[in-house]
């Protein structure tokens, strides 16, 4: 077992030092190589097929609930970029620009989208005519480019995968729905299918989308108590429709601008899954969305028979789950430390003497549980598991969650909690900026969110002393 | 029926004017918008669902292949793009530059990518140890630019979808079976799933790829009788691998240089299924990428029962097939010449009359044909059609290629023919570049390719008299 023990040891433990830790699983797990261009990093094989299922499982939520894909220009023209005011003041300084074109000198520059909202507009106006063509609900699968300065793999990088949702809609009530439902599905695929508790809630002026009325956001909170936010959707009432000329025949037939939203969510969500569910021996993949949910690893592969049950178990769980065999020259022992790296939720060990016996061993990569399971209870044996692995996963998350969730309804309170553990600090707000800004002063926090399920901790704001009009999540950030 | 006859008065007769026909479907069938970008278009809604199917199909096949999904940087450096001497000269021409991230001026510029092998090569050299990783099999779904000075939707655009295969292996053999194996995989595609006849071969040196030691292309024929190259496979020898320092430890222990291909298909097939299948009443698509396979049209829907029963076969068609019921307020002649221009291989229209005899009618978008089917028989009646369908079109489509295949043995022979119809004109050829510049001067013709199945024609070759050493097939090109 020494070469297993030399794998582990490879990694930097969870507590001792979290950034290398993470840095440390996306490079051993394989997940991304970094390139030659700065803060653009790539996607191999395992970490691309993470994408997919997420992909996959995203995409028909969001069919189902009727929206269509589209595929938009990659580049924006600086004019066009600059029709709408907050959001050109908001993107401007992180875009990358085209500025020549073959040997040719562009006379109006083009950015690579960052968003894509100014592009959506611009066709909306060609192809919106009358209220019989609304809602349109669309949705593009791309990569975006933002010029930022420090770069980390998934949490934040020059470019990035991600989905954009835009839809326009005949009424206001309409678009705020919209925005709505589509952060509950992000909320819910977040829970469900990613094991990921989030806090759902409504971001400061602040803090907002650069040209929304509104943004919403999900926030997830990391082992380290840091926050992440996971996904955004945005409120633009009718402010860009009219930058942009949007317009459309009414009911009554009078001339009218439609109202507007976006969301968008991205390889962010592998960031949040490794730094929720991840620990000392590397990943650990929530179900739904790992590439290889059961590993089979023959143990004395030379004896008689073994490769060949390995292989007739596979087939027999292909069925119903996604199952790989490792019938590599390695030992058991590199192939145990190999896939808890890679966080495949279950492995299968299978041997002679389970041969003998008809039955296999099951162990749950988060809590290492071994189980004895005959051939023909399979079939119902690794959904079970698979579904318990799951549900601990949330459950973990959310006692970590609630283990660092405070309140506080002084100043006083508010920096002692900042000074100890990372986590989130609830309290009142009066809503001013100027107490927005005191938080991340005085005690290093920012606001995350203002919680849909609101709560009153006291009447004042803890900053300024005067009357409370909402209570605000804090916290730090990635 | 004034409105059906609106409707299709707006497309130009495919026999009048062949471009302008094209251009009415791409945009009255709402495949592509023009952009505010020039020279870049938006898929619609219909449009990409053909191409998502069209990714779904060819990714499938992929990965059954041993093929893995992964995601590169957007942009090159120009130090990396220009490592490999011939790749540089072929593409530096036409990429868009970034020359600006945020408001700092880049040392080294960036290009948009106008295809990967540089980024690949990068990347194999981090992770590529010993023969044991090899060979390596890497696919990416993605958009590139070129800065192409005329553009049409589809067939030439300054980005395109695409995916782009790359792969490494231990020996030329292996790598040269992957580039044959690769380039069957997309003509068989083309074949059964696309119902488009190819000619296979190996291109002629004028006509590779920038930096590769052997092209090999399927070439459709489209309904006007020129070519359009639908996909592409390179060898690349170890060319890269030695510009880019990618090695590998042997089995013989030694450092050793691994061989290269890489293979793409693009949007492009879109252009292709339009203007090899389409007529004068518009698109027609092939059952396997089509995105409603069956539309039901409900007659006199007004009348009681009529929509439930529409609604009623629709549910049982959708557990087999893509169906969709158009429930709108248009007229059954509008819908009927809506849904043909739109391609749909299979409408049911559904009447008072029809629930009577417990009946529908189903009309063939290729031929019209109308036929009666019992409720009950649907699930054999509609696959059978839809069957027949992919077969005429592919017949249809056999045919026309046949008819405006010709051969030639002297240049006047190929003169002549180059005068009258388009199509495929065979010859013998020496090889030299001269006599294939001179095709194109003389008779305005390229090399389309050098056909696997090679025939001999005659002994010498028609430009030069000098002896011939292989057939070429030649055509005037999209």
């Amino acid at each position: 077992m020494s070469e297993n023990k030399k794998l582990v040891e490879a990694i930097t433990p969870i507590n001792e030092d979290f950034t290398q830790w993470y840095t440390d699983i996306c490079l051993k797990a394989e997940l991304v190589d970094y390139s030659t261009v700065k803060g653009f990093v790539i996607l191999r094989p395992y970490g691309y097929a993470i994408w997919e299922n997420i992909m996959h499982l995203m995409d028909a939520r969001f069919k189902a609930t009727g929206h269509e894909n589209v595929s938009m220009p990659l580049l924006i023209p600086e004019s066009l970029l600059q029709k709408e005011k907050d959001h050109v003041e908001g993107f401007a300084p992180e875009v990358a620009w085209v500025t020549m074109g073959g040997s040719e000198q562009l006379e109006d520059r083009l950015c690579v989208r960052p968003t894509s909202e100014t592009l959506f507009c611009d066709h909306f106006a060609h192809v919106l005519h009358s209220y019989r063509d609304l809602p349109m609900k669309y949705n593009q699968w791309c990569s975006v480019v933002r010029w930022e300065k420090t770069t980390r793999p998934f949490l934040r990088s020059r470019e990035f995968l991600w989905q954009e949702g835009h839809t326009i809609h005949e009424t206001a009530e309409e678009a705020i729905a919209e925005t709505e439902r589509q952060l509950e599905e992000y909320a819910d695929f977040c829970e469900k299918d990613l094991c990921i508790p989030v806090l759902k809630g409504k971001k400061t002026e602040k803090e907002k989308f650069a040209g929304a009325e509104a943004t919403y956001s999900i926030e997830a909170m990391m082992h380290d108590g840091k926050a992440l936010q996971s996904g955004t959707s945005h409120y633009f009432g009718d402010g860009f429709s009219r930058a942009f000329g949007v317009q459309f025949a009414g009911r009554d037939n009078t001339l009218q601008y439609p109202f507007q939203t976006s969301w968008g969510a991205s390889t962010r969500l592998i960031g949040a899954i490794i730094m929720t569910h991840g620990d000392d021996e590397g990943l650990i993949l929530p179900p739904a969305v790992a590439p290889i949910q059961v590993v089979i690893v023959p143990v004395a592969a030379h004896k008689p028979g073994v490769l060949e049950k390995a292989e007739e178990l596979r087939e027999k769980l292909a069925k119903f789950v996604r199952v790989k065999v490792d019938g590599s020259d390695n030992s058991p022992g590199w192939k145990f430390a190999q896939w808890e790296m890679k966080g495949v939720p279950l492995r299968l060990e299978v041997g002679p003497k389970d041969i003998e016996k008809e039955q296999c061993v099951l162990v749950r990569r988060d809590t290492r549980e071994k189980s004895f399971v005959k051939w023909d209870e399979l079939e119902t044996a690794v959904p079970a598991l698979l579904d318990a692995l799951a549900k601990n996963l949330y459950g973990r998350a959310a006692e970590n969650r609630a283990k660092r969730t405070w309140t506080a309804t002084t100043m006083d309170e508010v920096q002692k909690l900042a000074a100890g553990e990372n986590g989130y600090i609830k309290t009142m707000w009066c809503g001013d900026l100027a107490c927005e800004e005191m938080m991340k002063e005085k005690a290093g926090l920012t606001s995350r969110n203002m919680p849909f399920e609101q709560e009153k901790l006291s009447d004042v704001c803890p900053c300024c002393g005067k009357p409370a009009r909402t209570m605000v999540v804090w916290g730090k950030a990635y």
